[in-house]
């Protein structure tokens, strides 16, 4: 067995992050037709797109490595995931659900930073500097896509949702 | 059936947390007996302190709300520290093993920001002012965390996890 170093971690946490991505593709449309207001609609339908260059290049960062794309199962992503399909089932139909799919959706963006910080800085390391460039740029639109939700987390919350349940 | 407004969102996001600080309290000793280098133990050994602070900071929300201190399963949290353990195995007496602990515990702050940023934001509008600060004060521990982690990153990657593999 080759001895494990940073670029077998690279390796490993890119599969990670793929499987990640792809999940996240298969989930936005479930969030986007939960959603109520219709800037929220938009915004997961935006990050959907987002989404589908993420995919692009990590395929990319797949071939510079001579490796074949491949995920592997993230189980953090499953779980966030499952607990945003859980605020969809209980909140549906319910004044608080968009405050609770924003919720949902920061913590996806907010494991997609700290994975995509943590490969950035690898590549680096690693003297991947193309990388490092694709994996920063998802870096910004994933942050960027966190303070728009914040941004939307305000008007989400309407007056009905404030009642005393 | 009470309507579930944003309260109901409050306090099922606060049992979600209460959760996952008490898991990460348990994961953090394992995580500072697999760390290589001294700084990292030390690092994993201050956020071991914090996180008690900050389980009975939720304890004293969950006072304020006329409710018990009760966890929800966080599915999220199992997945992050799951995968954690994960590198804890597959990375034991590797040289990028501190690297992977780093990405680990990243992904754990990560989690807490998104959620405590939330809970704070929902805290301010639900008038609950006191409470807001509480959520706040742990959210700047959280985030400084994930900076002092994100400095020893570097120092993290001697040149033996960058030979190839």
């Amino acid at each position: 067995m080759a001895e494990k170093t940073l670029d077998t971690l690279f390796h490993d946490t890119l599969k990670d992050i793929y499987y990640a991505e792809r999940a996240i593709l298969k989930a936005l449309p479930k969030m986007k037709r939960g959603a109520q207001s219709p800037e929220l609609k938009e915004a997961f339908d935006t990050h959907r797109s987002q989404t589908e260059t993420h995919v692009e290049r990590l395929q990319q960062i797949f071939e510079m490595l001579g490796k074949r794309a491949q995920g592997k199962t993230c189980e953090a992503i499953e779980g966030i995931l499952a607990e945003g399909e859980e605020t969809l089932a209980e909140y549906k139909g319910t004044p608080a659900l968009d405050a609770g799919l924003i919720a949902a959706a920061q913590a996806v963006e907010h494991y997609e930073i700290a994975r995509y910080g943590t490969l950035k800085r690898w590549a680096t390391m690693l003297g991947m500097d193309e990388a490092a460039e694709l994996l920063d740029a998802t870096l910004k639109e994933e942050s960027e896509t966190d303070e728009t939700l914040t941004g939307l987390a305000d008007s989400a919350v309407n007056e009905e949702a404030m009642a005393q349940g």
